[in-house]
Protein backbone atom coordinates (compact mmCIF):
# COMPACT_ATOMS: atom_id res chain seq x y z
CA UNK A 1 0.00 0.00 0.00
CA UNK A 2 0.97 3.83 -0.80
CA UNK A 3 1.74 4.86 2.62
CA UNK A 4 0.81 8.23 2.15
CA UNK A 5 -2.77 6.68 1.08
CA UNK A 6 -3.08 8.55 -2.73
CA UNK A 7 -4.77 5.57 -3.64
CA UNK A 8 -8.08 6.37 -1.42
CA UNK A 9 -7.83 10.14 -2.50
CA UNK A 10 -11.45 11.89 -2.11
CA UNK A 11 -13.43 12.48 -4.66
CA UNK A 12 -12.64 16.22 -5.69
CA UNK A 13 -16.01 17.80 -4.94
CA UNK A 14 -16.24 21.25 -5.69
CA UNK A 15 -18.11 22.84 -2.96
CA UNK A 16 -20.33 25.32 -5.58
CA UNK A 17 -23.08 25.86 -2.81
CA UNK A 18 -21.24 25.60 0.12
CA UNK A 19 -21.43 28.83 2.92
CA UNK A 20 -17.53 28.46 3.30
CA UNK A 21 -16.93 29.26 -0.15
CA UNK A 22 -16.84 33.17 0.19
CA UNK A 23 -14.52 32.81 3.05
CA UNK A 24 -10.83 34.78 3.37
CA UNK A 25 -7.62 32.04 3.65
CA UNK A 26 -7.58 33.02 7.41
CA UNK A 27 -11.39 32.51 8.19
CA UNK A 28 -11.09 28.89 6.22
CA UNK A 29 -8.10 27.79 8.62
CA UNK A 30 -10.43 29.08 11.69
CA UNK A 31 -13.33 26.79 10.55
CA UNK A 32 -10.88 23.90 10.25
CA UNK A 33 -9.09 24.82 13.51
CA UNK A 34 -12.28 25.06 15.52
CA UNK A 35 -13.50 21.63 13.57
CA UNK A 36 -16.32 22.66 11.64
CA UNK A 37 -15.04 21.92 8.29
CA UNK A 38 -12.89 18.62 7.72
CA UNK A 39 -12.59 17.68 4.19
CA UNK A 40 -11.24 18.03 1.26
CA UNK A 41 -10.38 21.95 0.37
CA UNK A 42 -10.28 22.11 -3.26
CA UNK A 43 -12.62 24.43 -4.79
CA UNK A 44 -12.20 26.62 -1.21
CA UNK A 45 -10.15 29.88 -1.59
CA UNK A 46 -8.87 29.45 -4.90
CA UNK A 47 -6.95 32.94 -5.38
CA UNK A 48 -4.78 31.05 -2.79
CA UNK A 49 -2.28 28.77 -2.87
CA UNK A 50 -2.78 25.73 -1.66
CA UNK A 51 0.28 23.88 0.19
CA UNK A 52 1.40 20.30 0.46
CA UNK A 53 3.20 19.35 3.73
CA UNK A 54 5.57 16.93 5.07
CA UNK A 55 6.45 17.53 9.11
CA UNK A 56 10.30 15.70 9.89
CA UNK A 57 12.17 15.14 12.75
CA UNK A 58 14.98 18.13 12.37
CA UNK A 59 17.49 14.53 12.12
CA UNK A 60 16.19 14.02 8.43
CA UNK A 61 15.18 17.84 7.80
CA UNK A 62 18.77 18.58 6.43
CA UNK A 63 18.45 15.83 3.96
CA UNK A 64 15.13 16.70 2.48
CA UNK A 65 15.93 20.05 2.22
CA UNK A 66 18.88 18.89 -0.04
CA UNK A 67 16.66 16.58 -1.49
CA UNK A 68 13.44 19.47 -2.32
CA UNK A 69 16.51 21.31 -3.51
CA UNK A 70 17.47 19.07 -6.05
CA UNK A 71 14.41 17.90 -7.51
CA UNK A 72 12.41 21.49 -7.98
CA UNK A 73 10.08 20.49 -10.62
CA UNK A 74 8.70 17.85 -8.04
CA UNK A 75 9.16 19.60 -4.69
CA UNK A 76 9.18 23.33 -4.92
CA UNK A 77 9.21 24.66 -1.33
CA UNK A 78 6.50 27.75 -0.42
CA UNK A 79 8.24 27.39 3.15
CA UNK A 80 10.21 26.42 5.19
CA UNK A 81 9.44 26.43 9.50
CA UNK A 82 11.85 26.91 11.90
CA UNK A 83 12.52 23.35 13.71
CA UNK A 84 9.78 22.85 16.49
CA UNK A 85 7.71 26.03 15.52
CA UNK A 86 3.88 24.93 14.22
CA UNK A 87 3.75 28.69 13.06
CA UNK A 88 4.76 29.02 9.58
CA UNK A 89 4.12 33.03 8.97
CA UNK A 90 5.69 33.22 5.53
CA UNK A 91 2.01 31.40 4.76
CA UNK A 92 -0.24 33.14 7.65
CA UNK A 93 0.38 35.72 9.70
CA UNK A 94 -2.22 33.55 12.43
CA UNK A 95 -0.93 30.09 10.99
CA UNK A 96 -1.52 27.18 13.27
CA UNK A 97 0.27 24.24 11.34
CA UNK A 98 -0.93 21.67 14.19
CA UNK A 99 -4.75 22.60 13.38
CA UNK A 100 -5.17 24.60 10.56
CA UNK A 101 -5.24 21.38 7.93
CA UNK A 102 -8.60 19.17 7.75
CA UNK A 103 -6.68 15.76 8.46
CA UNK A 104 -3.34 14.59 8.89
CA UNK A 105 -1.52 11.32 8.19
CA UNK A 106 1.10 10.06 10.74
CA UNK A 107 4.04 7.42 9.61
CA UNK A 108 6.03 5.00 11.80
CA UNK A 109 8.74 2.93 9.90
CA UNK A 110 7.33 3.52 6.65
CA UNK A 111 3.79 2.64 7.98
CA UNK A 112 0.69 4.84 7.97
CA UNK A 113 -0.34 3.82 11.40
CA UNK A 114 -2.79 6.96 12.29
CA UNK A 115 -5.04 9.75 10.35
CA UNK A 116 -5.60 12.75 12.92
CA UNK A 117 -7.32 16.22 12.69
CA UNK A 118 -5.19 18.01 15.30
CA UNK A 119 -1.44 17.42 16.01
CA UNK A 120 -1.56 19.14 19.27
CA UNK A 121 -1.07 15.48 21.28
CA UNK A 122 2.05 14.70 18.86
CA UNK A 123 4.16 18.00 18.23
CA UNK A 124 7.50 17.69 19.06
CA UNK A 125 10.40 20.23 19.59
CA UNK A 126 12.62 18.91 16.60
CA UNK A 127 9.95 19.08 14.16
CA UNK A 128 10.30 21.05 10.76
CA UNK A 129 7.61 22.00 8.60
CA UNK A 130 8.19 21.89 4.98
CA UNK A 131 5.42 23.58 2.20
CA UNK A 132 5.48 22.44 -1.33
CA UNK A 133 3.50 23.91 -4.01
CA UNK A 134 0.54 22.49 -4.98
CA UNK A 135 -1.01 22.25 -8.72
CA UNK A 136 -4.29 23.35 -7.49
CA UNK A 137 -2.76 26.68 -8.18
CA UNK A 138 -1.45 26.41 -11.79
CA UNK A 139 -5.00 24.84 -12.32
CA UNK A 140 -6.78 28.09 -11.43
CA UNK A 141 -4.30 29.90 -14.32
CA UNK A 142 -5.20 27.14 -16.12
CA UNK A 143 -9.24 27.85 -15.68
CA UNK A 144 -8.65 31.32 -16.02
CA UNK A 145 -7.76 31.04 -19.45
CA UNK A 146 -10.45 28.92 -20.35
CA UNK A 147 -8.66 25.82 -20.37
CA UNK A 148 -10.73 22.85 -19.74
CA UNK A 149 -9.18 20.73 -16.88
CA UNK A 150 -10.27 16.94 -17.57
CA UNK A 151 -10.20 15.57 -14.48
CA UNK A 152 -12.36 18.23 -12.99
CA UNK A 153 -15.09 18.19 -15.91
CA UNK A 154 -15.34 14.43 -14.93
CA UNK A 155 -15.06 15.12 -11.16
CA UNK A 156 -11.98 13.08 -10.65
CA UNK A 157 -8.98 13.40 -9.04
CA UNK A 158 -6.28 14.53 -11.44
CA UNK A 159 -4.38 10.75 -13.25
CA UNK A 160 -0.76 9.96 -11.75
CA UNK A 161 1.91 7.98 -12.08
CA UNK A 162 5.14 6.65 -10.92
CA UNK A 163 7.70 7.26 -14.06
CA UNK A 164 11.05 5.35 -14.49
CA UNK A 165 13.04 9.07 -14.51
CA UNK A 166 14.68 8.97 -10.89
CA UNK A 167 15.01 11.66 -8.82
CA UNK A 168 18.08 12.67 -7.56
CA UNK A 169 19.64 11.23 -4.23
CA UNK A 170 20.02 13.16 -0.92
CA UNK A 171 20.87 10.99 1.82
CA UNK A 172 17.82 8.77 2.66
CA UNK A 173 15.48 10.17 -0.04
CA UNK A 174 15.47 8.97 -3.58
CA UNK A 175 12.85 7.09 -5.18
CA UNK A 176 11.25 7.82 -9.21
CA UNK A 177 9.57 10.95 -9.87
CA UNK A 178 5.53 11.45 -10.43
CA UNK A 179 3.84 13.20 -12.66
CA UNK A 180 0.30 14.56 -12.44
CA UNK A 181 -1.17 13.99 -16.28
CA UNK A 182 -3.57 16.74 -17.89
CA UNK A 183 -5.04 15.31 -21.64
CA UNK A 184 -5.19 18.61 -23.72
CA UNK A 185 -5.47 19.63 -27.71
CA UNK A 186 -1.91 20.74 -29.00
CA UNK A 187 -2.79 24.58 -28.70
CA UNK A 188 -3.82 24.31 -25.02
CA UNK A 189 -0.79 22.16 -24.37
CA UNK A 190 1.64 24.96 -25.61
CA UNK A 191 -0.27 27.68 -23.59
CA UNK A 192 -0.46 25.72 -20.45
CA UNK A 193 3.54 25.79 -20.91
CA UNK A 194 3.94 29.20 -21.33
CA UNK A 195 1.27 29.75 -18.68
CA UNK A 196 2.69 27.48 -15.86
CA UNK A 197 6.32 28.44 -16.76
CA UNK A 198 5.69 31.80 -14.59
CA UNK A 199 4.89 29.61 -12.14
CA UNK A 200 7.76 27.49 -10.68
CA UNK A 201 6.91 27.10 -7.02
CA UNK A 202 3.93 24.54 -7.99
CA UNK A 203 5.47 22.51 -10.35
CA UNK A 204 6.21 24.85 -13.25
CA UNK A 205 6.43 23.90 -16.84
CA UNK A 206 5.07 20.25 -17.95
CA UNK A 207 8.08 17.89 -17.68
CA UNK A 208 6.95 15.53 -20.71
CA UNK A 209 4.33 15.41 -23.44
CA UNK A 210 3.38 12.99 -25.66
CA UNK A 211 4.58 9.08 -25.77
CA UNK A 212 3.94 8.05 -22.10
CA UNK A 213 5.74 5.22 -22.69
CA UNK A 214 8.75 7.31 -23.02
CA UNK A 215 9.15 7.91 -19.24
CA UNK A 216 8.27 4.83 -18.19
CA UNK A 217 4.34 4.79 -18.11
CA UNK A 218 2.97 1.64 -19.47
CA UNK A 219 -1.01 2.47 -19.48
CA UNK A 220 -2.67 5.81 -19.01
CA UNK A 221 -5.90 3.72 -18.41
CA UNK A 222 -4.30 2.61 -14.97
CA UNK A 223 -2.81 5.58 -12.99
CA UNK A 224 -0.85 4.74 -9.88
CA UNK A 225 -2.53 7.07 -7.73
CA UNK A 226 -5.62 9.44 -8.64
CA UNK A 227 -8.73 8.46 -11.44
CA UNK A 228 -8.38 7.69 -14.67
CA UNK A 229 -9.72 10.31 -16.93
CA UNK A 230 -10.63 10.23 -20.61
CA UNK A 231 -8.14 10.85 -23.35
CA UNK A 232 -9.70 12.34 -27.10
CA UNK A 233 -8.31 11.55 -30.06
CA UNK A 234 -7.08 15.33 -30.56
CA UNK A 235 -5.48 15.38 -27.50
CA UNK A 236 -2.02 14.90 -26.51
CA UNK A 237 -0.99 13.86 -22.44
CA UNK A 238 0.71 16.43 -20.84
CA UNK A 239 3.03 15.52 -18.04
CA UNK A 240 3.37 17.93 -14.67
CA UNK A 241 6.29 16.84 -11.80
CA UNK A 242 4.07 15.68 -9.12
CA UNK A 243 4.06 16.90 -5.04
CA UNK A 244 3.27 13.15 -4.64
CA UNK A 245 7.11 12.84 -5.35
CA UNK A 246 8.23 14.14 -2.07
CA UNK A 247 6.05 11.98 -0.27
CA UNK A 248 6.90 8.52 -2.28
CA UNK A 249 10.50 9.62 -1.05
CA UNK A 250 9.65 9.44 2.28
CA UNK A 251 7.91 6.47 1.90
CA UNK A 252 10.89 4.78 0.68
CA UNK A 253 12.92 6.35 3.18
CA UNK A 254 11.37 4.38 6.32
CA UNK A 255 12.01 7.37 8.59
CA UNK A 256 11.09 5.98 12.45
CA UNK A 257 8.49 9.38 12.23
CA UNK A 258 7.13 11.64 10.12
CA UNK A 259 3.39 13.63 8.74
CA UNK A 260 1.88 14.35 6.13
CA UNK A 261 -1.06 16.24 5.41
CA UNK A 262 -3.71 13.57 4.18
CA UNK A 263 -4.01 13.70 -0.08
CA UNK A 264 -6.53 16.30 -0.52
CA UNK A 265 -6.76 18.15 2.49
CA UNK A 266 -4.61 20.97 1.89
CA UNK A 267 -3.13 23.65 3.78
CA UNK A 268 -4.81 27.06 2.57
CA UNK A 269 -2.60 29.88 2.56
CA UNK A 270 -2.45 33.57 2.66
CA UNK A 271 -0.23 33.15 -0.68
CA UNK A 272 -2.57 34.52 -4.00
CA UNK A 273 -1.98 32.46 -6.87
CA UNK A 274 -1.00 35.54 -8.93
CA UNK A 275 2.11 36.58 -6.55
CA UNK A 276 3.47 33.22 -7.24
CA UNK A 277 4.30 33.97 -11.06
CA UNK A 278 8.00 34.70 -11.62
CA UNK A 279 6.58 37.10 -14.27
CA UNK B 1 4.82 26.02 -59.18
CA UNK B 2 5.05 28.22 -56.26
CA UNK B 3 5.26 31.71 -57.24
CA UNK B 4 7.93 32.02 -54.36
CA UNK B 5 9.77 29.51 -56.09
CA UNK B 6 10.47 28.19 -52.45
CA UNK B 7 10.49 24.74 -53.65
CA UNK B 8 13.80 25.44 -55.10
CA UNK B 9 15.15 26.83 -52.02
CA UNK B 10 18.98 26.36 -52.30
CA UNK B 11 20.65 23.97 -49.99
CA UNK B 12 21.79 25.85 -46.61
CA UNK B 13 25.66 25.65 -46.21
CA UNK B 14 27.02 27.62 -43.33
CA UNK B 15 29.35 29.22 -44.44
CA UNK B 16 32.60 27.58 -41.38
CA UNK B 17 34.90 28.39 -43.75
CA UNK B 18 34.29 32.11 -45.69
CA UNK B 19 35.94 34.98 -44.90
CA UNK B 20 32.83 36.62 -44.25
CA UNK B 21 32.08 35.03 -41.48
CA UNK B 22 33.33 37.60 -38.94
CA UNK B 23 32.03 40.67 -40.10
CA UNK B 24 29.67 43.30 -38.45
CA UNK B 25 25.95 43.07 -40.59
CA UNK B 26 26.80 46.74 -42.05
CA UNK B 27 30.06 44.94 -43.93
CA UNK B 28 27.67 42.22 -44.74
CA UNK B 29 25.17 44.38 -46.73
CA UNK B 30 28.32 46.26 -48.23
CA UNK B 31 29.68 42.99 -49.53
CA UNK B 32 26.51 42.13 -50.88
CA UNK B 33 25.73 45.81 -52.43
CA UNK B 34 29.46 45.93 -53.86
CA UNK B 35 28.28 42.16 -55.70
CA UNK B 36 30.82 40.26 -53.55
CA UNK B 37 28.64 38.19 -52.15
CA UNK B 38 25.39 36.91 -53.64
CA UNK B 39 24.68 33.21 -52.17
CA UNK B 40 22.17 32.01 -49.22
CA UNK B 41 22.47 33.91 -45.67
CA UNK B 42 21.94 31.39 -43.55
CA UNK B 43 24.81 31.45 -40.99
CA UNK B 44 26.22 34.77 -41.78
CA UNK B 45 26.22 37.04 -39.14
CA UNK B 46 24.56 34.43 -36.41
CA UNK B 47 23.61 36.91 -33.39
CA UNK B 48 21.69 39.04 -35.94
CA UNK B 49 18.47 39.27 -37.12
CA UNK B 50 17.42 38.18 -40.93
CA UNK B 51 14.61 39.28 -42.07
CA UNK B 52 12.05 37.91 -45.28
CA UNK B 53 10.97 40.79 -47.59
CA UNK B 54 8.24 41.64 -49.32
CA UNK B 55 7.79 44.83 -51.16
CA UNK B 56 4.47 46.05 -52.75
CA UNK B 57 2.86 48.78 -54.42
CA UNK B 58 1.18 51.16 -51.88
CA UNK B 59 -1.97 50.15 -53.38
CA UNK B 60 -1.86 46.78 -52.12
CA UNK B 61 -0.06 47.93 -48.62
CA UNK B 62 -2.58 49.10 -46.44
CA UNK B 63 -4.09 45.45 -47.12
CA UNK B 64 -1.27 43.81 -46.34
CA UNK B 65 -0.68 45.38 -43.16
CA UNK B 66 -3.83 44.34 -42.13
CA UNK B 67 -2.91 41.06 -43.27
CA UNK B 68 -0.54 40.85 -41.00
CA UNK B 69 -1.54 42.30 -37.61
CA UNK B 70 -4.46 39.91 -38.10
CA UNK B 71 -1.62 36.84 -38.43
CA UNK B 72 0.97 37.53 -36.42
CA UNK B 73 2.12 34.21 -35.50
CA UNK B 74 3.04 33.81 -39.34
CA UNK B 75 3.95 37.25 -40.18
CA UNK B 76 5.07 39.06 -37.34
CA UNK B 77 6.66 42.79 -38.34
CA UNK B 78 9.71 43.76 -37.69
CA UNK B 79 9.99 47.03 -39.63
CA UNK B 80 7.89 48.83 -42.29
CA UNK B 81 9.68 51.67 -44.64
CA UNK B 82 7.73 54.43 -46.09
CA UNK B 83 6.18 54.56 -49.19
CA UNK B 84 8.77 54.89 -52.19
CA UNK B 85 11.70 54.40 -49.49
CA UNK B 86 14.26 52.05 -49.93
CA UNK B 87 15.63 52.82 -46.65
CA UNK B 88 14.57 51.28 -43.17
CA UNK B 89 16.24 52.82 -40.37
CA UNK B 90 14.49 50.58 -38.11
CA UNK B 91 17.03 47.43 -39.51
CA UNK B 92 20.28 49.68 -40.69
CA UNK B 93 21.00 53.36 -40.61
CA UNK B 94 23.18 52.67 -43.52
CA UNK B 95 20.27 49.93 -45.50
CA UNK B 96 19.49 50.36 -48.93
CA UNK B 97 16.93 47.86 -49.50
CA UNK B 98 17.54 47.55 -53.19
CA UNK B 99 21.10 46.35 -53.41
CA UNK B 100 21.30 44.62 -49.79
CA UNK B 101 19.84 41.35 -50.60
CA UNK B 102 21.52 38.78 -52.56
CA UNK B 103 18.33 37.94 -54.84
CA UNK B 104 15.40 39.14 -55.39
CA UNK B 105 12.30 37.46 -57.17
CA UNK B 106 9.91 39.63 -59.35
CA UNK B 107 6.03 38.71 -59.54
CA UNK B 108 3.52 39.91 -62.06
CA UNK B 109 0.14 39.24 -61.64
CA UNK B 110 0.96 35.95 -59.75
CA UNK B 111 4.33 34.56 -61.78
CA UNK B 112 7.70 35.10 -61.40
CA UNK B 113 8.97 36.80 -64.05
CA UNK B 114 12.43 37.65 -63.10
CA UNK B 115 15.42 37.23 -60.35
CA UNK B 116 17.60 40.37 -59.82
CA UNK B 117 20.63 41.39 -57.83
CA UNK B 118 19.44 44.82 -57.21
CA UNK B 119 16.31 47.07 -57.59
CA UNK B 120 17.76 50.09 -58.93
CA UNK B 121 16.37 49.49 -62.23
CA UNK B 122 12.48 48.51 -60.60
CA UNK B 123 12.34 50.98 -58.01
CA UNK B 124 9.24 52.87 -57.53
CA UNK B 125 7.73 55.96 -55.92
CA UNK B 126 4.90 53.96 -54.67
CA UNK B 127 6.43 50.58 -53.05
CA UNK B 128 6.69 49.56 -49.39
CA UNK B 129 8.79 47.84 -47.64
CA UNK B 130 8.03 45.04 -45.33
CA UNK B 131 10.38 43.51 -43.40
CA UNK B 132 8.37 40.08 -41.55
CA UNK B 133 10.30 38.36 -38.83
CA UNK B 134 12.56 34.81 -39.41
CA UNK B 135 13.18 31.39 -37.74
CA UNK B 136 17.07 31.84 -38.12
CA UNK B 137 16.61 34.08 -34.99
CA UNK B 138 14.71 32.03 -32.66
CA UNK B 139 16.86 29.17 -34.11
CA UNK B 140 19.89 30.87 -33.35
CA UNK B 141 18.47 30.33 -29.33
CA UNK B 142 17.73 27.15 -29.68
CA UNK B 143 21.00 26.34 -31.04
CA UNK B 144 22.85 28.27 -28.20
CA UNK B 145 20.74 26.34 -25.49
CA UNK B 146 22.01 22.47 -26.93
CA UNK B 147 18.90 22.07 -28.71
CA UNK B 148 19.63 19.72 -31.81
CA UNK B 149 17.94 21.09 -35.43
CA UNK B 150 17.30 17.90 -37.68
CA UNK B 151 17.57 20.33 -40.80
CA UNK B 152 20.79 21.77 -39.79
CA UNK B 153 21.97 18.04 -38.58
CA UNK B 154 21.13 16.87 -42.06
CA UNK B 155 22.42 20.17 -43.95
CA UNK B 156 18.49 20.82 -45.63
CA UNK B 157 16.18 23.30 -45.62
CA UNK B 158 13.85 22.96 -42.91
CA UNK B 159 10.55 21.29 -44.02
CA UNK B 160 7.54 23.57 -44.55
CA UNK B 161 4.10 22.22 -45.10
CA UNK B 162 0.29 23.72 -46.03
CA UNK B 163 -2.26 23.62 -43.50
CA UNK B 164 -5.91 23.70 -43.76
CA UNK B 165 -5.76 26.70 -41.36
CA UNK B 166 -7.52 29.44 -42.86
CA UNK B 167 -5.31 32.89 -42.54
CA UNK B 168 -7.59 35.81 -41.33
CA UNK B 169 -8.66 38.00 -44.29
CA UNK B 170 -7.25 41.22 -45.32
CA UNK B 171 -8.89 42.40 -48.38
CA UNK B 172 -7.17 40.24 -51.68
CA UNK B 173 -5.01 38.44 -49.00
CA UNK B 174 -6.24 35.32 -47.56
CA UNK B 175 -5.05 31.68 -48.53
CA UNK B 176 -3.91 29.23 -45.45
CA UNK B 177 -0.97 29.45 -42.67
CA UNK B 178 2.21 27.68 -43.90
CA UNK B 179 4.27 26.19 -41.18
CA UNK B 180 7.76 24.81 -40.76
CA UNK B 181 8.38 22.02 -38.57
CA UNK B 182 11.47 20.88 -36.38
CA UNK B 183 11.40 17.41 -34.99
CA UNK B 184 12.09 17.50 -31.15
CA UNK B 185 11.75 14.96 -27.69
CA UNK B 186 9.52 16.09 -25.67
CA UNK B 187 12.02 17.62 -22.85
CA UNK B 188 13.38 19.93 -25.74
CA UNK B 189 10.13 20.69 -27.17
CA UNK B 190 8.97 21.99 -24.02
CA UNK B 191 11.94 24.15 -23.33
CA UNK B 192 11.93 24.90 -26.94
CA UNK B 193 8.04 26.48 -26.76
CA UNK B 194 9.66 28.25 -23.41
CA UNK B 195 12.35 30.55 -25.65
CA UNK B 196 10.55 31.07 -28.41
CA UNK B 197 7.56 31.85 -26.42
CA UNK B 198 10.06 35.13 -25.83
CA UNK B 199 10.55 36.00 -29.51
CA UNK B 200 6.84 36.72 -31.03
CA UNK B 201 8.72 38.88 -33.74
CA UNK B 202 9.53 35.76 -35.19
CA UNK B 203 6.74 33.34 -35.06
CA UNK B 204 7.57 32.96 -31.57
CA UNK B 205 5.74 29.56 -30.13
CA UNK B 206 4.72 26.64 -31.89
CA UNK B 207 1.51 26.71 -33.13
CA UNK B 208 0.66 22.84 -32.90
CA UNK B 209 2.87 19.73 -32.62
CA UNK B 210 2.03 16.30 -32.09
CA UNK B 211 -0.14 14.59 -34.99
CA UNK B 212 0.19 16.58 -38.26
CA UNK B 213 -3.76 15.48 -39.58
CA UNK B 214 -4.96 17.51 -36.85
CA UNK B 215 -3.90 20.56 -39.10
CA UNK B 216 -4.42 18.85 -42.48
CA UNK B 217 -0.59 17.88 -42.88
CA UNK B 218 -1.05 14.43 -44.56
CA UNK B 219 2.32 13.35 -45.08
CA UNK B 220 5.45 14.47 -42.89
CA UNK B 221 7.73 12.83 -45.58
CA UNK B 222 6.56 14.93 -48.31
CA UNK B 223 6.71 18.63 -47.35
CA UNK B 224 5.41 21.43 -49.83
CA UNK B 225 8.60 23.74 -49.33
CA UNK B 226 11.83 23.08 -48.27
CA UNK B 227 13.15 19.26 -47.96
CA UNK B 228 11.98 16.38 -45.21
CA UNK B 229 13.79 15.23 -42.35
CA UNK B 230 13.84 12.50 -40.16
CA UNK B 231 11.64 12.26 -37.32
CA UNK B 232 13.27 9.81 -34.57
CA UNK B 233 10.54 7.53 -32.81
CA UNK B 234 11.25 9.32 -29.81
CA UNK B 235 10.55 12.77 -31.26
CA UNK B 236 7.25 14.65 -31.66
CA UNK B 237 6.82 16.97 -34.72
CA UNK B 238 6.43 20.71 -33.61
CA UNK B 239 5.21 22.90 -35.66
CA UNK B 240 5.87 26.79 -36.22
CA UNK B 241 4.13 29.65 -38.19
CA UNK B 242 6.10 30.38 -41.10
CA UNK B 243 6.89 33.45 -43.01
CA UNK B 244 6.07 31.29 -46.24
CA UNK B 245 2.68 32.01 -44.98
CA UNK B 246 2.35 35.79 -46.42
CA UNK B 247 4.01 34.70 -49.33
CA UNK B 248 1.52 32.19 -50.21
CA UNK B 249 -1.31 34.89 -49.39
CA UNK B 250 0.75 37.40 -51.97
CA UNK B 251 0.70 34.50 -54.72
CA UNK B 252 -2.80 33.93 -54.25
CA UNK B 253 -3.62 37.51 -54.61
CA UNK B 254 -2.25 37.38 -57.87
CA UNK B 255 -0.80 41.40 -57.37
CA UNK B 256 0.13 43.35 -60.89
CA UNK B 257 3.83 43.59 -58.57
CA UNK B 258 5.09 42.32 -56.06
CA UNK B 259 8.85 42.23 -55.01
CA UNK B 260 10.26 39.14 -52.60
CA UNK B 261 13.88 38.44 -51.73
CA UNK B 262 14.72 35.22 -52.58
CA UNK B 263 13.86 32.63 -50.41
CA UNK B 264 17.33 31.58 -48.00
CA UNK B 265 18.62 35.15 -49.04
CA UNK B 266 17.32 37.36 -46.59
CA UNK B 267 18.11 40.67 -45.58
CA UNK B 268 20.87 40.86 -42.86
CA UNK B 269 19.61 43.52 -40.26
CA UNK B 270 21.03 45.39 -37.31
CA UNK B 271 18.91 44.05 -34.93
CA UNK B 272 20.45 41.88 -32.41
CA UNK B 273 18.53 38.45 -32.04
CA UNK B 274 18.62 39.01 -28.31
CA UNK B 275 17.16 42.39 -28.47
CA UNK B 276 13.59 40.55 -29.78
CA UNK B 277 13.23 38.67 -26.81
CA UNK B 278 10.09 40.51 -24.89
CA UNK B 279 11.60 39.44 -21.28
Amino acid sequence: MDIFGATTLVRIRHPKRSPFMSLAPSEFRQQVRSGRLSGPTAGYCGDFAQANLAILPRQSADDFLRFCTLNPKACPLLAIGEPGDWRVPALGADLDVRNDVPAFYIYRHGERTEEVRSLNELWRDDLVVFAIGCSFSFEEMLKREGIALRHLEQERNVPMYRTSEANVRAGVFGGHRVVSMRPMKAADAIRAIQITSRFPSVHGAPVHLGDPSLIGIRDLSRPDFGDAVDIHSDELPVFWACGVTPQAAIESARLPFAIAHKPGHMLITDIPNTRLAIL
